[in-house]
């Protein structure tokens, strides 16, 4: 397989080797995210398909688009991993790459004490569910973390599901940065490592982060459900005159003058401003007096066709979007078609042609178009362990 | 300042030195998440604090959990960047440590080709709301995402907001893959490089991996709000017989024998799968046949009380987790807890002790105390300036 050279965007990671062992969403996500920068990726899978060979959405004819979407610019390997040959050829490719990326559950042949036996400075990134190494899914982890509760309108009774895999994608990204960091220190000081990450972790990380975990712990009262508006600023959605909807925020006194200068309610706001006592110069005094600003400016939205709001808010600046279903997104707006450079129109093998993303980092020039394509399950087998496994004869 | 050696966990990335130009989420996680890894990275914030200085959520005292969440580990220095004197010593430092994050507007003294006078292997990544350089924040592209409509019990009128800045957090832990991959090839080369990414890119990305703009585009039928059932496989949420809710899944067979098993359900639910023509033994059987399923074993978890609906799902190891607020999260949450690696109690500025994660790469060892603490904003300006301007007398 031809890799893209150093000059080439694509080919920043050139050189570099990794092996993926892995299903769903974190661990491939890793292995992507380095395969669309240029990485050598091998992802093995168990023969006939893991365990995410056919998850949904599915293409008409049964091929699986997640898997495609989580695979771009892989190669694809299938062994028997219940076998001893499959396992000394997988212990084999570790073994030459130096890198390897995991979301299985430990086993004998996969430990890293044991792979270490065959290369001193290898790297392996292995992923859990949790630190204490229990089961666990996004799904599972985000209900403990009482975001359901906070979204929507949700009650004590009915928590609303965020349907994004939020913290698998957090996971899988973060497992990239940790997997270059030590390749970093391996190249300065020789030493491999084991990292371990689990799930749940990055879910409880990214809660600190946004300071939510100690707004819980010390804050004045508790959070709640806001519905649609974004917390502690200026941020919600108005319906237009001819059944559209648009998300709209100011996030500094800029965009909030962007805003009133635009819907020609400046001098509304100033007086709704003293009626309920608040500073509008701030982001705190707008979430104070969020319900009074919305009773002023709906009716500036749905006096409107969307065409004119979209119009008027784009000539102020102000800071918003329409609120579109994802088959919109994919048929009429225009940064989500080959006008963007991200994007091409990549045949797919057993769906046919359908828009694809590289990655979103632009190094500069012309996107390798070999990132976007996704192999063919176990495809790269034969050629693969041609290439890294002496015995590949037998196989 | 001290900073951890090789030798240490946190010490992965000893060596490497960042300036942050920054406000809001995506591009302060990027530094983040290599200030955790013991980069030396320095914020800097326009004089008397940034767009984002009092952020919500706030402490009693009116200090910034957000702000003290996103930059933990960082050094924080504060620089009139209007006038000439600031943007000469923002410049400055920029050249020494040369790698730069931002996610400013561009402008003059910002701008890559003349930053890169002063440096030739510069590396700098800019972050913006779209790849054409137009205005978006989280929320804005959320609404054009499509998942809104994806989300709860949504329908056409009423799209329900995911409160999660998903976005931000994928452009920032992207942003932190980029940088280091620049770096690698700069250690290679030689050669800096400037790099874009788009917030709006970073969400079509994403949508592009999970499949869903493929599916969109070419698959049967376009996917429906689902409540909080997990697409395409087996996962819902239960009430228990004490008012608790819990969510379950079983994303294979292993998983599923353990929910039946657990649930004494296995023989009702061979009946319903013939009642209902769908294979149980595959994903696509157990979402085609859920709203049968439930009826089974909704009656199960209504009958107990949440600790023995607990224990027996543990004992059959079912994947499940119960919702929670973050309030109980942060209370009486073990994994949210000192007794999780990743956590320790930390004396924040302004706001006293709370709990405070260290990043969840684990490298093994110990984590550095000091990624955990969040610096004093402007605190580190003048030992900066000392450190790295020559004229900082003046300062």
């Amino acid at each position: 397989m031809t890799r893209p050279s150093h000059d080439t965007p694509a080919g920043i990671l050139a050189g570099l080797e990794l092996v993926e062992l892995s299903a769903f969403i974190a661990a491939p996500l890793a292995g992507l995210s380095l395969a669309q920068m240029g990485a050598d990726v091998i992802r093995i899978d168990q023969s006939g398909g893991g365990l995410d060979a056919t998850r949904w959405p599915l293409s008409r004819e049964g091929v699986s688009l997640y898997w495609q979407g989580l695979n771009k610019g892989k190669r694809s390997v299938q062994l028997d991993l219940r076998r001893e040959e499959g396992q000394r050829h997988a212990r084999e490719l570790i073994r030459q790459t130096g890198m390897v990326v995991t979301n299985r559950p430990d086993t004998a042949w996969l430990d890293y004490e044991s792979l270490r036996q065959d290369r001193k400075d290898l790297i392996m990134l292995a992923i859990r569910g949790t630190h204490d190494n229990r089961g666990a899914i996004d799904y599972t982890i985000q209900a403990r973390t009482g975001l359901p509760f906070l979204t929507g309108q949700a009650t004590g009774e009915s928590p609303v599901n965020q349907m994004l895999p939020a913290w698998d994608m957090v996971c899988g990204l973060l497992a990239a940065s940790g997997l270059l960091a030590a390749e970093r220190r391996r190249r300065e000081t020789g030493k491999g490592s084991l990292i371990r990450l689990s799930l749940e972790d990055c879910a409880l990380w990214m809660l600190s982060n946004l300071g939510m975990l100690a707004e819980a712990e010390i804050g004045e009262e508790p959070r709640r459900a806001n519905g649609n508006d974004v917390f502690g600023a200026f941020g919600c959605d108005f319906g237009t005159g001819d059944g559209r909807r648009v998300m709209v925020a100011a996030l500094s006194n800029r965009q909030w003058r962007a805003l009133t200068d635009a819907t020609g309610t400046a001098e509304k706001a100033r007086h709704m401003a003293r009626a309920l006592d608040a500073d509008l110069d701030t982001d705190a005094g707008r979430w104070q007096a969020r319900d009074g600003l919305k009773l002023l400016l709906a009716p500036w939205f749905a006096g409107r066709d969307y065409a004119e709001v979209a119009e008027t808010l784009d000539r102020h600046r102000v800071l918003w979007g329409p609120y579109q279903t994802i088959r919109d997104l994919v048929t009429s707006d225009r940064a989500c078609s080959p006008e963007n450079p991200i994007f091409a129109r990549v045949d797919q093998p057993g769906a046919g042609e359908y828009l694809t993303s590289a990655i979103p980092l632009d190094f500069g020039g012309e996107r390798d178009p070999g990132t976007r394509r996704a192999p063919v399950q176990g495809a790269d087998t034969a050629s693969v362990l041609a290439q890294f496994c002496t015995d590949a004869a037998d196989v």
